[in-house]
């Protein structure tokens, strides 16, 4: 990675909620005395069943950084109360100064896939300070897994056919571009067109021309041409100016002269119309006039939808350019996550668990401190996830409970099994070697391949086998009721 | 604004086909050629019939600072095409090193209502320059505009009620959530929950508690005294941990103690459950305890829609955090804003008009170098909006021709008019004094004021009133009749 870190993530990248607890905490003497989060979701984004888990290495990089500037600390100082007092009091800004992150953290690795109620992270150490990295976390953890679950659904659909995310123009700010890059490249994209994400992260960039290169000059001719003898070897020539058909003629009359002066045009871009049609047509002109080799790279206003139902009619794209939908995770602009409270320990005590009820039964949150056992086939094919409570022994055989319907599932003994929550922090020390870019994508690969194809199909997917491990499930329940007698 | 410039805008927060586009004028010897084009859009966002323009004060920062650093240069360089030899010529790297803006950009201040096809920036100057500006200035307007515009419905829809963005922890990304704030402020929230955005911004920040507060301690009452304790004077007490009107009993009886030792609580927020009921009985037992200044907040999954059919409904609520669906700009996610050719002018001609021609009519781009005059009554309520090409006279009565149904509007002669656009750099001075924050709000405030009424309504609005100045239409005829002639 090169040039300084492009996130602008500081402690400050937070909600006032998060400093008015960690005060209330540290006026009641109670900061240090330990809690355990966990960042989890409640739905599949896009109506699918499955999440592919990113934003870790960003969520590293700033809780590597965290810590509080005396510029923030002076923009704390001078808030006020309703009374115009000071907000805060001077102790606790020299705290705020002086703090480091101790909090041990394990998490999820970037590009597994992951479920609802699953935690992706858990932090648990000192209660303000767990409080504190609770909008961040969120903030990038929720974005980063929208983004790649949705370039996967993307590149699902164009089956084996390369996708690049173009969509920095229409993308939620800087960050929302740079970022989706990264996401939609460990999600499956071969690329982007966003050139800082190509610097920071080195995902491969591409693009050639737009509309305006077309327009500038007096015809479609002349900007073809102008443009091929300027790049011969990066000649993609986008033809829909105009008129699609005649910009594929065109195409092929600038092909044909780079030809015969030893280059070879990679090929044609179709951005509007029936572009199922016209890729079928553009493909019968190029291999007539022996462009056999040439690319139709297709965009405009794609998502996994269109792709499909494209490829479904026959379409004769090569690649795909996907832009808005894809960077801006439409139709949901955002995955559902929470920072959920499991657990509580005061000094000399033991870990009490917590829940927050909820009208819906599903909805009330896990106690304890979780960790997901995922179990596998000999060659790897995920068979169903237990959620368990690290403290609660695990059955043999596991019996996994669901959380709606509360069906049981035995999973057979001696079946393999992984737990995906690996250490990142312990303490103030990284303990976790974060894999590259080209890992993550490798792992999220690899995932989809293990994953049950009826979840990754993008009509009626069927939901994964994932619930509370026998004894969370108790657990859980036993808190419940106890809580709801307290209500009574 | 204190501290470093938060947004990570470089010269290469861009997309690679801008560049190639401009090394292609360059190496045709054609970069320095004049062109001009406009930021457009194609609908209002959210199935309304206007929109907010923001996002100016943002690009003036990126245009100030644009140059290419040498890590830039490095990067570039280090691009191959598809023979494996370097993409760029290092005369083109030396051209980019050097590069200083030098374009003419005019654009519509932020706060103003802007309606489709009226250019919000235009820029024209050198071509290179000017296509290395697309990408970013559409990143900017399109995420800005679409939040401000979001903010107004929301707001719209809550009367005089204040309504304050929440939504950091679900945006997309760090700059998301920081520069959707700010784009929320200027569309009429009165503050955020983001802390970043208050340093950075100077917007008013608020926030107290979360369910994790609650669920740290023992009961729902230790949480609310131990926060009072802590900040007598900033109580809104989060009252649905568990059950929401044995919540308003508990913040009753902390509310209670307050007034004893000389404190108020500002109020309790309902987050869950059926809101309106909840809000209605809250208010009865407040009122009755004596707390009839007692605030009621709301928030959970709110947007402009569920905001008016609950205050239809008689909600009781004083105050609304409005998070995800505001911060993402759901359910849109994205302003169409396109980066159209309206003219080029070679060295010792004549500007020469371009357009770009759609399946559709109303689609098809407009020539020339655009304004756009604003009719309105003596009391500055809008009547209709005129886009006219700057070199072409207006008819006095000036005559607007609708896009769509070509259907010709006559505004009486000596009728008041402003003109929207205004000069923003000439060449590479700054000619703008850009309003302060405070000051664009305001100016929203007051362009929703001079709206017709109609336009802004929730459910079915009507259309504002907007088409080509009567020669600009003309000429647009022309050109589209001559371009068909070619394609024949």
């Amino acid at each position: 990675m090169m040039g300084p870190p492009v996130h602008s993530f500081t402690a400050l990248t937070t909600d006032l909620y998060e400093v008015t607890m960690a005060y209330g905490y540290w006026k009641a003497g109670v900061s240090d005395h330990e809690a355990a989060f966990h960042v989890t979701f409640r739905h599949n984004p896009f109506g699918g069943q499955f999440t592919v888990a990113c934003g870790l290495a960003t969520a590293i990089d700033f809780l590597r950084m965290f810590h509080f500037t005396e510029t923030e600390i002076a923009y704390l100082a001078s808030q006020r109360g309703n009374d115009g007092k000071p907000l805060f009091d001077s102790g606790f800004l020299d705290y705020l100064r002086d703090l480091r992150l101790t909090c041990d953290i394990d998490a999820i690795p970037e590009g597994t896939l992951v479920f609802p109620n699953e935690p992706l992270i858990r932090v648990s150490g000192p209660v303000a300070q767990c409080q504190l990295l609770e909008t961040t976390l969120l903030n990038i953890l929720n974005f980063e897994s929208l983004i790649a679950t949705k370039a996967a659904r993307v590149c699902l659909a164009a089956k084996n056919d390369p996708v690049i995310e173009f969509g920095l123009r229409r993308a939620q700010g800087v960050d929302g571009g740079l970022t989706a890059a990264r996401a939609a490249y460990i999600g499956g994209c071969v690329g982007t067109s966003n050139l800082q994400a190509g610097e920071r992260f080195g995902i491969p960039v591409s693009g050639t021309q737009a509309h305006s290169w077309i327009m500038f000059f007096e015809s479609e001719d002349e900007a073809f041409q102008t443009y091929a003898s300027a790049m011969p070897n990066n000649c993609v020539l986008l033809v829909d100016t105009y008129n699609s058909i005649e910009g594929v003629r065109h195409a092929i009359d600038v092909a044909s002269q780079l030809r015969k002066e030893g280059h070879e045009m990679i090929g044609v871009r179709l951005d509007s119309g029936d572009r199922v049609a016209l890729s079928i047509e553009a493909r019968r002109m190029l291999d007539k006039a022996g462009f056999t080799n040439a690319k139709i790279v297709c965009s405009g206003d794609l998502d996994e939808h269109v792709i499909a139902d494209m490829k479904q009619g026959g379409a004769r794209i090569d690649m795909w350019g996907v832009g808005t939908k894809l960077t801006t995770g439409q139709p949901d602009a955002a995955l559902s996550g929470i920072y959920k409270l499991g657990a509580v320990r005061h000094p000399g005590g033991q870990w009490q668990y917590r829940i927050k009820l909820s009208d819906e039964a599903a909805k009330t949150s896990c106690p304890g401190l979780l960790q997901v056992r995922r179990f596998q086939q000999p060659d790897g094919r995920f068979i169903a996830d237990a959620i368990y409570e690290t403290d609660h022994a695990i059955s043999e055989p596991c019996v996994v409970v669901d959380l709606e319907t509360e069906k049981k599932t035995e999973i057979p003994a001696k079946t393999d099994y992984s737990d995906l929550l690996v250490p990142v922090f312990r303490r103030d020390q990284l303990v976790y070697q974060t894999p590259n870019l080209e890992a993550s994508r490798e792992h999220a690969r690899k995932q989809l391949d293990c994953a049950p194809p009826e979840i990754l199909r993008l009509k009626n997917p069927t939901p994964y086998k994932i619930g509370l491990e026998r004894s969370l499930h108790e657990l859980r329940a036993t808190l419940i009721a106890r809580a709801q007698e307290q209500l009574k």
